[in-house]
């Protein structure tokens, strides 16, 4: 009896693996993350996707970070008003710059959307790309969540995190897919989610290229809008940066909604998942009327009508972040 | 004496490495390489580069492939005519369709820009990218150069082509950007130089995002230029596409000077190499004048100016064509 005894133990062995998504609950939405990677990845697979193809694309605001109650660029963007009005006082007498600088923060949460945007193309465009670089690397390391009261790069979500590591390790090349802005996220992808600068699209405005007094180039960020990435702008920034369409999508809003339905709109097996913040305890639970990371009603529809899978937060996830206990 | 012997053989054996670049002359141009590669990539060196800032960038038309006496994506467009001619009928009686399906190759010679844009935006938008794409391959496969007879994806400079895989063999990221069509070379890179679509920046246009009766979204091409990846266009779109500064360029026209002036402002050690078409007898020899590919006098002065090491293809290239004897 010693024999089968022996067979069992090894096969047992040889099989176990480690759990790659220690941080979900069991459930279809785990299930379905793996049940995809292996019917893509292995090699007997009637559905296999070679190597080269295994493109896997993830919204970041509310998909792999915190998003409420404000995108942290956005935080970003406010807390650069008054360097920006020091250096050009006239700003202090104008709205909305007035208003950000009163701190009253109940009323910046009414700005109109030309208003957010005259206060993003003032933050973010009119220095060079080296100076932007500097000064967001420099928010980044001691800006800090009110809640948490940690920086904002610690607000990333373990199990999307394991996601991330598990695709990689499945031959997957992972790229972010942002509303947020592109030269931002390029800044910290690498050392928060061990994705490179050039597998991060956001949205981009335009650049000038220009020479300083001795003669040496460099790159100015001007106020021109090249890439809007959200909704309809994401398959189509999809095509323009990386001219493959992904296997695995993953978004947390209705501006999702294109690039999930672009990527099911490809042959064989895709993945198309939506996270649902509906863990007002460990998280945050915000639907159709938050001003950030819409989950509509019509985007539930269209997932249940779609196929597309949706992470409960609440019951999906058996710990949120890295620093929870 | 057999011990030093043993040890003179040995370590003979230990350090003999088949030469990476075979097909290149010794001299400047291959020095300059070779001293490049083992400067930012040996791990005691003081200039080394960690592997994941290492990127090249090469032009295409002239630097990685034949493009005299016309880029072969213009005579795909040319060759496209007819079809849309087709579709279109009232374009046969209007310029510069009409001089198109004359087949008068020396007045097509004259086409002003705008009258070139007209045929660009006439023969590579309006359809889905799936549609051109099935298009473009199906050209791509059974056109030929007139002078060699052979497909267009076969005058890639052999050189280069041991360039590439010398590049990549050292842990560089290689990139393609070219004033050309992005989705035009996206379509071959992979297959031709190794290079996937993701890591070929070009000349792009927008897409719009619709839908078909069933409800299926597609990209349609737009006549709506989004980059002009040529001269300060290059530095901005590697900036937007890839976001990080080269540590070698490749270029070989004027439309390059900018790319490389790019690459040289970075620190440390930089490889900036220009082409120069002086081979009249294996491939061409052309100058200031040519429509193409343009190496005016005033890029030669840079050249030296700034010193950028200038490829001679007779004297530096042993073998210009994989298909030579």
């Amino acid at each position: 009896m010693l024999g089968p005894f022996l067979i069992v133990l090894l096969c047992g062995q040889t099989y176990a693996q480690p759990d790659p998504l220690p941080s979900w609950n069991d459930g279809s939405a785990k299930t379905a993350i793996v049940e995809f990677v292996k019917t893509t990845t292995e090699k007997n697979s009637p559905k296999f996707v070679p190597a080269e193809a295994r493109i896997a694309v993830f919204d970041q605001d509310g998909t792999l970070w915190v998003e409420h109650p404000m995108y942290s660029q956005v935080v970003y963007c406010l807390d650069r008003v008054p360097a920006v009005v020091k250096a050009k006082p006239d700003l202090a007498k104008i709205e909305p710059f007035k208003t950000v600088l009163s701190g009253n923060r109940e009323a910046m949460a009414r700005f109109t959307m030309p208003q957010l945007e005259m206060i993003l193309a003032a933050t973010l465009t009119g220095m060079t790309v080296d100076e932007f670089t500097a000064e967001a690397k420099k928010w980044l390391e001691s800006a800090k969540d009110p809640r948490w009261k940690r920086p904002y790069t610690e607000l990333t979500y373990l199990p999307m995190q394991e996601l991330l590591k598990y695709f990689r390790a499945n031959g997957y090349k992972t790229y972010i897919v942002t509303g947020g802005g592109q030269d931002f996220v390029r800044m910290y992808s690498g050392q928060v989610y061990g994705i490179p600068p050039e597998q991060v699209v956001g949205t981009a405005g335009g650049t000038s290229y220009r020479y300083d007094k001795s003669g040496k180039p460099f790159l100015l960020k001007e106020p021109k809008l090249l890439l809007n990435d959200d909704q309809a702008g994401k398959p189509q920034a999809i095509h323009l940066m990386i001219g493959r369409r992904p296997y695995a999508a993953f978004g947390n809003s209705i501006g999702d909604k294109q690039m999930l339905e672009y990527t099911q709109a490809g042959d064989g097996v895709r993945l198309m998942m939506l996270v649902h913040h509906d863990d007002d305890k460990r998280e945050y639970a915000y639907g159709p009327k938050s001003k950030v990371g819409t989950f509509t009603d019509a985007l539930m529809g269209e997932a249940k009508k779609k196929n597309w899978t949706v992470i409960s937060m609440k019951d999906d996830w058996k710990q949120i972040f890295a620093f929870d206990k």
